[in-house]
């Protein structure tokens, strides 16, 4: 379908349709460069090239569509809302963070200007009109993560339907206690919103899909150990970007499809880039779409990313819902200790994350990691110190790199990563 | 007693002796700039002047004293952290929040460049080996209520005996239910520091000393509604500065015996100011000894200071405990019921603070309102917003600063806070 079949459905949404023209073009042109210029991607990334195409345009018709058939459209920004729970009510997930500078402006009223990137960037496509995601959405579902976002979202709340879920700080037995009646909270709300009553055997589904979901992905993650690396760090970063907008099923196929074909290549000893290609792991802050920025200048510097230790990566992916409870209160339970168990830097302590930064890089065969932090985001920068002394004490190199969405320190980058990539080759 | 007297003492404690002699000579100089030099001063302030002329001496061999005695030190950092228990196992409780660049450098390898001023203090201060309130701490409590401090108190923990309680983010029932319970662990982590049981009898004693502190100091600020102001906000500022440190009891016969003082001038008509003084509410984020800049300079842009929306001012002293508990299980809810009701920038929502600034500069007569955010606290950052709002509606102008401990920006200060005295008069 062209752009033209589906301004209709743009107005409907009442988007700002000159400036949403004007976007589209420049993510199609930025898309081309730093996606379709590489040599040597797997068959499988047809499909993300597709979704990546629709992203404004098929995707929210299945939205609509969903929404004619009384569905409704659940927004989040944060890996710690369960899908689970959304699928169970029969309503659809999408993920909302935005990786584009839009309507900083506008934004820069309602946030200080010192806030992260991530939320000005959600906040300005709302107040620029800009995302037919957020348009679409009957709920949105924020979470206490971070100073930033629980402040941000007090004023976003003025513009969307806003569910708060406050998450713990710590991991004790009180703070797992908050967290499930948050968890009780939000499923309460959910079918309220959706007249739908969760039942075991809806929940069981939802945890068994996001689960498969989950499931393909450490497949992905895993393959990628293999040297030469079968995939570049971009196509594996826009998968897991687009884990979070598209439809469970059919991505979770896809990925399959593009894992059996990573392996095949793998055993004819085949990859993207020749097997002496500095390995690096990106570890930091979620990199939303269409935030490419670094990963490009990594790979345009000599460099291969052979994993995202972050929450558009595998802090999303690593661990699974327990599938063998049978009651609801169990089920719940399940999802409560899966949650508990991610390793954000919003929790103090917080080493578990530093255990696995190295066991990851060890895994891959990182030969350095990179850490990315975006700038204000403070749990990220506290944590870039401790990563960096985890790593020293591994023997594994790291760059600390603290940047936001701007294009004004590419060169800057790209000559410190270029010295990086030398260093540890 | 001299300094040189008082060497030993400092030597005892490990402090970097010639850097403390200079500190010393720098925060002198400073306090005679700043408040020596102030006209018609009240008598009772006498007793603040010999405080602060003995910060690092007297108080510093009284908390020895208390040791030698097997008494505990307990330093915290926040207004969440509860003094009753601590008065209640027979401890001391001191503030270390500091006000001061010191160490910074020091600081910096410790936590991000982009951390507040005041975090980067009290490291800094640790570090450099400058505070002999935080060399004195048998255990040093944090609570987790910013990110910037809730990371912080990671790395500051290799330095110190560290507890960190964790705060909740809401108010709701649950999150009262997690915050009852780090009560109750802070409870038993003193108990086990001391060897004292915390009886009723021993509580409802804290209880009681913590509220005749905060009633005297209620006194104070409920005094200063009167025009012209019996008191410069620098003096009350010093004033709710060193409650956080000053022996209560001993704290409070002070207070209360200055605010005699304050009422016989009222009855006189007298002030320390003309009637027509510029009043201005200063309303963010907390001042620690020495942070005076702002004060100093609002106070000498011809406007007085009528009172302090801060942790540091009226946060910490609005509400009290209700005495009327007598079994550990009630007082223990009385506490936490008491601690809930802080109008914080951590908790999200938090429209309590909007209607407690409006009301406060309504009863305080305030012309208007200036808003102090330290650089890098995205929690009042965000607030600074709203809070601008809601004066706005409720007719009062508000002038929203951002700064730090340095000195260069005081001339930028002194001409936006003499533009907006000149417009608010």
């Amino acid at each position: 379908m062209s752009n033209a079949a589906y301004k209709e459905m743009w107005e409907k949404l009442d988007l700002d349709i000159d400036a949403h023209d004007g976007l589209l073009a420049v993510l199609g042109k930025f898309y081309g460069d730093i996606y379709m210029s590489q040599q040597g991607r797997l068959k499988g990334m047809e499909y993300l090239d597709f979704v990546l195409s629709e992203v404004h345009g098929l995707r929210v018709k299945e939205l609509q569509d969903a929404k004619a058939e009384g569905r409704k459209i659940i927004g989040t920004f944060c890996v710690f809302v369960p899908e689970e729970l959304t699928l169970a009510a029969n309503a659809v997930h999408v993920g909302l963070c935005a990786g584009a500078d839009a309507g900083t402006e506008q934004a820069e009223k309602l946030v200080p200007r010192n806030t992260c990137a991530l939320i000005k960037s959600f906040i300005g496509f709302k107040l620029a009109r800009l995302c037919p995601y957020t348009e679409s959405c009957d709920m949105v579902v924020g979470e206490t993560t971070c100073d930033g976002k629980k402040k941000a979202y007090e004023a976003f709340a003025e513009h969307v339907n806003m569910h708060v879920m406050e998450l713990p700080q710590t991991k004790s037995a009180s703070a797992r206690e908050l967290f499930r009646s948050e968890v009780l909270r939000f499923k309460s709300e959910l079918e309220s919103l959706t007249g739908v009553t969760i039942t075991p055997d809806k929940l069981a589904k939802g945890i068994k899909i996001v689960n498969d979901k989950r499931r393909a992905l450490q497949r992905l993650s895993a393959l990628r150990a293999a040297n030469p690396a079968p995939i570049s760090g971009r196509d594996a970063l826009l998968i897991n970007q687009v884990s979070f907008y598209d439809d469970p099923v059919r991505f979770t196929q896809s990925v399959n499809a593009l894992c059996d074909e990573m392996e095949a290549r793998i055993e004819r000893g085949e990859g993207v880039v020749p097997e002496k290609t500095a390995r690096l792991l990106l570890s930091g802050c979620p990199m939303a779409v269409p935030n490419w920025k670094l990963p490009y200048v990594m790979e345009s510097s000599g460099a291969v990313i052979v994993g995202e230790e972050s929450c558009i990566g595998t802090r999303n992916t690593r661990d699974l819902v327990d599938e063998s409870a049978d009651s609801l209160d169990a089920m719940i339970d399940a999802i409560v200790d899966r949650y508990m168990r991610i390793d954000c830097a919003c929790f103090t302590p917080n080493t578990e994350r530093l255990d696995n930064v190295v066991s990851m890089a060890k895994e891959l065969k990182a030969d350095g990691v990179v850490h990315y932090s975006l700038m204000f985001c403070q749990p990220y920068a506290h944590e870039a110190l401790k990563v960096d002394s985890a790593l020293r004490e591994a023997g594994i190199p790291m760059l600390s790199i603290e940047t936001d969405y701007s294009m004004e320190d590419v060169e800057q980058l790209k000559t410190r990563i270029e010295a990086f990539v030398e260093m540890v080759k």
